[in-house]
């Protein structure tokens, strides 16, 4: 990675803590703070989510994303949707105006035109540098095929994350979480990882956690990930940054899956564990101070 | 219900249940068990998966299925496709052949084709039955419309359930569960329930448990349901039937979600807790004795 974009997405990931705060501090909902957040991350064109969605293996772009209110564990999420400007705004929608938690595909997208959200066409979708990480993983793949005509059951090593999520706790103790993202680089079109599932992605409930994961989401499907930390947290006692550094740092690594998760509990704890070599972060604590991340070491 | 048409419901519940437990004598595997039944119910008609899969409100159908294998934590799944005879074959390929685990829509029947599996028209799915209670859930829709133009929070009385499911342990203890369905009569197009979400409608694992769930999916979505089983057995060493009926019978009535699921230990036992007026449920247990049961009283 480059100095300068390093610099940009240090920038970015400030400017987006920092405004999902700026509506905390308004006396904003968590949830109203996690959606601003997410949209502007959505928006950078510099992180796997909206805009800057990687391709799949067919060269198009399904973004996927939920949000939970950890006040009444009500959820809402999106997946395999190519023409939804903000998928998080997709997801609320869902949670907020129908009676349903998970819409996919063109049922989604019209569920969304119906609430006026901005539809966009979908080459709005995807950058320049997920075109060039798609041709790489693709040549990758045909020098495997070579050796072995099989499909390959791991990504490709070029084969990068970048899904973007939130956690917020607002004035009025309320918990939420939310997750976007474009999926996982040359997936197969109709792939959908774990970022759309509750409990695998994302989780929130005002008695344990809010939670919004990052990585391999097949592991973070079988693990079910998000909801493993609140389980361990109202089962076990563990506090919060306990559970998730049992879940991401030795069940995730025991069996696999690479990845980390952004986790907050009621009373403003904060973990951010990985188990990959770094993970994009960002957060500003109960007493204001904020913490942007890139590394292991950042912190 | 009719008294033939219980009969005939209870005729292939047993039907289903001694095939997977045929599999399982001649030795083979739980997935293989579990998805000899689920297939058998799919073809059936009568229940709401596979062939007697409900409409949508678009009066299409359009099915989801998941399997895990409680051996290695796989799983495999599929959502929204329109065009897979079997769909828990469907999932079960995705578990075997591709290095994902939940695919959607046209990109899962394109795998599905490739995997030479059979695909039928969407108009071999649906049954007259299923038509005329979409028809009367639509007329009670608009006669709600006229106190209230809202979209409806729940799902009209007359909607029933219906999806399918199976667990199995096998002789080298080995646990296995899958899930098919149809999701909700009149659910809006593009929506998934429970039933493909692997933590929600699915889970197993050899060190708790198998467990496929049926009922009102948003719910089950929101609560994890079938790995909330599982996490009370592992984190607070609760058993099978406790864990099961604290979840079903405590957590999901608090909350408001009507469903039930069954589920199965290494050690044999077996719980089949609903909090609906019935559940159509069969079991053969480890002796070797036929339980089918269809309202609350029956065992």
């Amino acid at each position: 990675m480059t100095p300068e974009r390093e610099a940009q997405y240090r920038l970015k990931l400030t400017e987006a803590v920092t405004a999902g705060h700026q509506v905390l501090k308004r006396g904003g909902t968590a949830l109203d703070a996690v959606v601003t957040a997410i949209v502007l991350l959505e928006d950078s064109g510099i992180f796997n989510a909206g805009k800057g969605a990687v391709f799949t293996s067919a060269g198009t772009c399904e973004l996927d994303a939920s949000i939970m209110n950890g006040a009444n564990r009500a959820a809402g999420a999106v997946a395999g949707v190519k023409r939804i400007k903000n998928p998080i705004r997709a997801a609320r929608a869902v949670m907020e105006h129908s009676p349903h938690v998970l819409m996919v595909g063109s049922g989604a997208e019209a569920f969304a035109a119906e609430r006026g959200l901005t539809l966009v066409s979908p080459k709005y979708f995807g950058t320049e540098e997920g075109r060039r990480e798609l041709e790489k993983i693709k040549a990758e793949e045909a020098r495997r095929k070579k050796v072995a005509r099989q499909f390959p059951s791991e990504p490709a090593a070029a084969a990068k994350f970048g899904t973007v999520g939130a956690v917020a706790l607002d004035a009025q103790g309320n918990l939420a979480a939310g997750t976007s993202t474009g999926g996982m680089s040359n997936k197969r079109f109709g792939r959908v990882g774990d970022a759309p599932i509750i409990g695998a992605g994302t989780y929130a409930d005002n008695a344990t956690c809010a939670v919004s994961c990052t990585g391999h989401g097949e592991y973070f499907i079988r693990s079910v990930v998000a909801y493993d930390i609140a389980a361990l947290m109202a089962y076990k006692g563990l506090p919060l940054k306990e559970a998730a550094e049992e879940v991401i740092l030795r069940k995730l690594v025991t069996m696999g899956g690479i990845g980390g998760a952004i986790a907050l509990d009621r009373q403003g704890n904060i973990a951010l564990p990985f188990n990959s070599p770094g993970m994009h972060r960002a957060s500003i604590d109960p007493d204001g101070r904020l913490f942007v991340g890139i590394y292991r070491d950042d912190g």
